[in-house]
């Protein structure tokens, strides 16, 4: 657990000596959630639409389409090297509305702990929360806050729901998806499964790996408002890049061919997933994301990305072809080709 | 459990010999979480929102302020008499969005499910989750599916966050009650307390006590459309009626007033409470609302009300008066006056 003991000044506002702890009072609705949300939740994470009080959050009249997603985040540990559940819980949302081209506004911050929740570890993830909304510009609106009954090492579990705007004309998703788009992919992949894994298992390597766990609305911003023509992007989370790729030449019916040497791996990444067997492509990711764009913006895509992200250089992995087969093929330096699936199974278990 | 083996013609679409249980692998974002999403959750929840299959749903553009809540739902045992978590799920976040003036558009559905889960308790689960929505006239647009290994005994819970829009002009919130406001009671309170008590106790009653789990946003609309001057409305969940009148108190700053002896309370529910020393103000309740109108609209407004809910009328409960305190009085028909305060403890865990 990072040390973040003050907020702007201010100290856990819960008294650690009565209530070290949360106990199952804290969900019941009554004065100890009351004193949660007035003293710890509100003064973080304020802003004009949750001072509201009221069952929901009256927001603003939006003018143009909303998008709406939803993440429930799970990660054990609640702390890891790069980030911890608060950040990943905020950003999680942010970056699935980015990823619909969508400017993230408005967030739902829901709490599921077990009784038994350390409190300064509820006040370190609510400072991460409050941080990542601000970094992200986006509003945590309205909440809820619920104790299940002790089973576990003092459970945490974060819902957010956010709502954006969608600011231009642009028409984004799977389907648009064409034959002949290049696909770039904006990062080194792999990061954020061993930093979990690593901090997990007790594990120390040369170079610290850290989570790549980062808002993406502001790369993706920026590729709108330099009229980037934007078929698609997603965001390579859980199942990591393979998986996001396989899911999209499915949905939009077409075959992607990737060239495996140019899908950039730190090498610190890639000797810990040799080590545990783990294949990076299907490594889970918390920053890094996949576009595809026709030719023609390919290479002013790529150079925008690269100057929001200079440590972990965008690249292009391939392209859409016009093989009437909706699937991924991975080419390897040698000219071997894989098909890529699906992640079977649980490479990672409890990453997000 | 009830017998919800079929969806419109459709068995578990899971082959049970093969997964009678939710294995981590459902969770992990790649073929097992797509098969329980294509084949399970998108025939039940099917619109052309969640059909978008996208990281976010793509909504209307509403043309109006938009208001949204969230709401986790942790209720133990899964199944009660009068509903179930996937009901209360729906309802709970439409109930929120109907206690703000809005009508109920458009939900997200989280689901964290620990290993171990019976396939089938979830598959009749989501078919409530289709039935809830229908009945209020909801989408469910977009979702999330994470599985936590076992601790306990196959816990499931649910998140659903709601949108809705606001297609009128009246002000309500706390902020608008006013003294001489008459404070109006939707129905007897209680039963979702008893009804899930009961059955996690395995107590039965001479008669059975249902939970009044109920979507609410029918009755407030129909106010709406008959131009009652409603000032703030909250549902009477966790917490119970006390709870709810108390916050309001604090929020508008105002002082209220109620009788006991009209407050209506079921005389099995009366006799339960009684036997388990539980207050029956501070019973929750999944479909009962306090409402706050001026004098002038109060017969009107329980005349709707009572239309919409023949069998537990509603009724004036007392009034807003000019005493300079921010707190509830109840005055009992012996004139004795005690003063309610927010619930302190945790008289019924994991009740919604």
């Amino acid at each position: 657990m990072p040390d973040k003991t003050k907020w702007k000044g201010l100290q856990c506002p819960i008294p650690l000596s009565k209530y070290p702890k949360i106990v199952m009072a804290h969900g019941s609705g009554g004065r100890l959630t009351r004193d949660l949300i007035q003293h710890m939740f509100q003064p973080v994470l304020n802003n004009p639409f949750l001072a509201q009080k009221h069952d929901g959050a009256l927001l603003d009249n939006p003018k143009t389409k909303i998008v709406m997603t939803t993440d429930s985040h799970v990660v054990r540990p609640l702390f890891f090297p790069g980030g911890d559940i608060g950040k990943l819980s905020v950003f999680g949302t942010v970056n699935d509305l980015a990823m619909c081209g969508a400017t993230p506004r408005w967030l739902s911050l829901s709490l599921i702990m077990e009784e038994g929740l350390g409190m300064e570890i509820l006040w370190n993830v609510i400072q991460s929360i409050g941080e990542a909304a601000e970094e992200s510009n986006v509003n945590i609106v309205t909440g809820d806050t619920k104790v299940i009954d002790r089973k576990g090492e003092g459970e945490l579990l974060i819902n957010t729901t956010g709502v954006g705007t969608l600011d231009h004309d642009q028409s984004i998703g799977p389907r648009e998806i064409r034959s002949g788009d290049k696909i770039i992919l904006s990062g080194d992949i792999g990061r954020h499964g061993i930093a979990v894994l690593s901090s997990r298992e007790g594990l120390s390597f040369e170079t610290e790996i850290l989570s790549d766990c980062n808002a993406l609305h502001r790369i993706v911003l920026d590729l709108l408002d330099n009229d980037i023509p934007i078929h698609c992007m997603r965001d390579c989370t859980r199942g990591g890049m393979a998986t996001a790729l396989v899911e999209l030449a499915e949905e939009s019916g077409k075959h992607f061919e990737i060239r495996e040497e140019v899908v950039p791996v730190d090498p610190t990444v890639y000797g810990a997933c040799e080590l545990f067997g783990l294949d990076p492509f299907y490594m889970p990711n918390e920053g890094r994301f996949v576009l595809f764009v026709p030719e023609s913006g390919a290479e002013q895509a790529l150079k925008l990305i690269r100057t929001n992200n200079k440590e972990n250089p965008a690249c292009i992995i391939g392209h859409v072809d016009e093989t009437p087969e909706k699937s991924v093929t991975a080419v390897n330096a040698f000219g071997g080709r894989r098909r890529l699936d699906l992640l079977t199974g649980d490479q990672l278990p409890r990453i997000c």
